[in-house]
């Protein structure tokens, strides 16, 4: 790997593109001088607005006819859309002129392009959506996120392994504790396929740190660093965790407009409370990986903003730098090689 | 119906009865003087701590020998509960001797027994448990809680019908909004299942205030009034929900305490923070009702406290005053008449 971090831009996905998937690239870039951009979009709009931010005068440009729209179907882009930013951009990882792709747009299109391009890790059956939430103790990392409805426990023993993987690229944490969500911590809760799932990733060749059960109020504990669902389980689980997030900084200032004398305990623990609000800001967790595939491929939320975006290179960046695809590789074909499901 | 309320109270059941259980029966009473109360469980403790109230010295004391222990599976308490608490407080409404019983123990074990005593709705195939959960706009209503881990389209529907029928009795709101919990709002989303309950739930006949599909982040939006899912994800989305609320609160404790600054803030604001406090508080959303049995049945936390039980005891009034198990009855037999399931 050269010390560079070539990393190609779909400047066209996402609600504000392409301004702020240019502006997160130059926010990006104080952070990690050594990355090599591309962007892949309108070459003029790109061009134009690129010129305000002098680190990224060296960035590459390449042109893009055509976008994929937020509501397009993977089957329908797939037939015609080659000529998409998003095609392009997944292209230049396929073609190795990029360690790594990120973009903001449609979620199933890039996940069906990447596939097809990229090809998934051998071994790999159903690749997952990865992402970060915050915790009492840092960040946990819980998959799926919404790739796959439905999943067995082959899947759901792949996703530990990669999700390990995935959590010790980004936070540094060795040996990050592994567990499967259900409805109860006992033994006989939930479905069989997850005591399977369970069962496999306790099987101490895999040397992976699995934890057992856990329940949805101990996802924000921070006790365990990778949560493994199948992508129905996991979207909700997500959703329902930012909800509850809104809900209470709704009330939070609620409460602090709610008299003169609120307004003027507000001033009094502003600083503290702008400090809260970072922890628990979902800016600064923007950058959702889709695992599986053979090449580095970063989601950003569609919404989000500069900062966000600068977010989701950075998640791009320190996979790369870890050799996450090599090593997630080695993990996979060492598992397949222990592990036997019942159902085969 | 008799103007009285009668309530059979499980006294045995939860991590401290039965002293809460009277606690709690102490403050329902003072709330609805016309209760008529029952303790089931061990005599000589119960006429102990009944002392302490007065307003519930003209209590009944139904004597039982034993306690369905918090681990008890529900096929052995079957076998050999006859003299629980549990089974006893079911039977007094099995036995037309009471109109509700409330129980904060193990719920599995009260679900079994009172299946087989109370039996269930006609045509209703699977009881659910239904919750209240705090929003944005005052309260909604979400099954099932973790009854079923698998449901199916039909499933589906009682679950609304009972549903909004339960939100109308507690709430008083008519016309309930009804939707289902999905990865996405779009049609294309999600299950096959989910797209045949919709449609069932849309058919005009129902007269449903059938909402569509909702997501995770629009729980607690307060938008949808009964919000129906099988019970792995509405078990798992409830946890995460509850868990969420915990990290807030935790972390405006550490922010307030961050600084003599922040505490001086906190003491300007307190007022408003204790006012929202209450509008999160758990304990004021107790009591889960068992839906889907022809009998009131409602489940308290556990680790509920008096005020959290007193309200469970609260829940299973309004029911029985809103005329519930007759209203529910109605429905689920006008909706089978109507409803054709392509299964079928």
């Amino acid at each position: 790997m050269s010390s560079n971090v070539r990393i190609a831009l779909d400047a066209m996905g996402g609600d504000n593109a392409p301004a702020i998937v240019i502006a997160g690239a130059s926010i990006a870039r104080k952070r990690y001088p050594y990355l090599n951009l591309s962007f892949i979009g309108e070459s003029k709009k790109i061009r134009a607005l690129i010129k305000k931010y002098k680190n990224l005068n060296d960035a590459k440009i390449i042109h893009a006819d055509d976008i994929v729209a937020p509501d397009a179907r993977p089957a329908q882009v797939l037939r015609r859309g080659k000529k998409t930013s998003m095609w392009l951009a997944v292209n230049e990882v396929a073609t190795d002129n990029a360690d790594a792709i990120v973009s903001a747009g449609n979620t199933g299109a890039l996940m069906a392009m990447s596939k097809l391009q990229l090809k998934m890790i051998s071994g790999v059956t159903r690749p997952a959506i990865a992402g970060f939430i915050p915790t009492l103790k840092g960040l946990c990392c819980m998959l799926d996120l919404g790739a796959n409805i439905e999943v067995d426990e082959r899947n759901l023993v792949q996703f530990g392994i990669m999700g390990a993987s995935f959590c010790s690229a980004i936070t540094g944490k060795n040996n990050a504790s592994v567990g499967i969500l259900n409805v109860g911590e006992e033994d006989q809760k939930g479905f069989d396929y997850l005591r399977r799932a369970g069962t496999a990733l306790s099987d101490e060749t895999l040397n992976l740190n699995y934890v057992g059960f856990i329940e949805g109020s101990d996802i924000v504990t921070g006790n365990t660093d990778v949560i493994v669902t199948d992508g129905f389980t996991g979207n909700v689980a997500l959703k329902t965790a930012e909800g509850t997030a809104k809900f209470f900084m709704h009330h939070l200032r609620k409460t602090f407009r709610s008299s003169i004398l609120s307004r003027i305990g507000f001033l009094l623990t502003r600083t503290a409370f702008i400090k809260m609000r970072r922890t628990v800001d979902p800016r600064y967790y923007n950058g959702a990986i889709l695992l599986g595939l053979n090449g580095v491929c970063v989601k950003s939320h569609g919404g989000a903003d500069s900062i966000g975006f600068s977010n989701a290179i950075g998640v791009a960046c320190d996979l790369v730098k870890h050799e996450f695809i090599p090593k997630v590789n080695d993990s996979i074909s060492a598992a397949e090689k222990v592990i036997q499901f019942s159902a085969e």
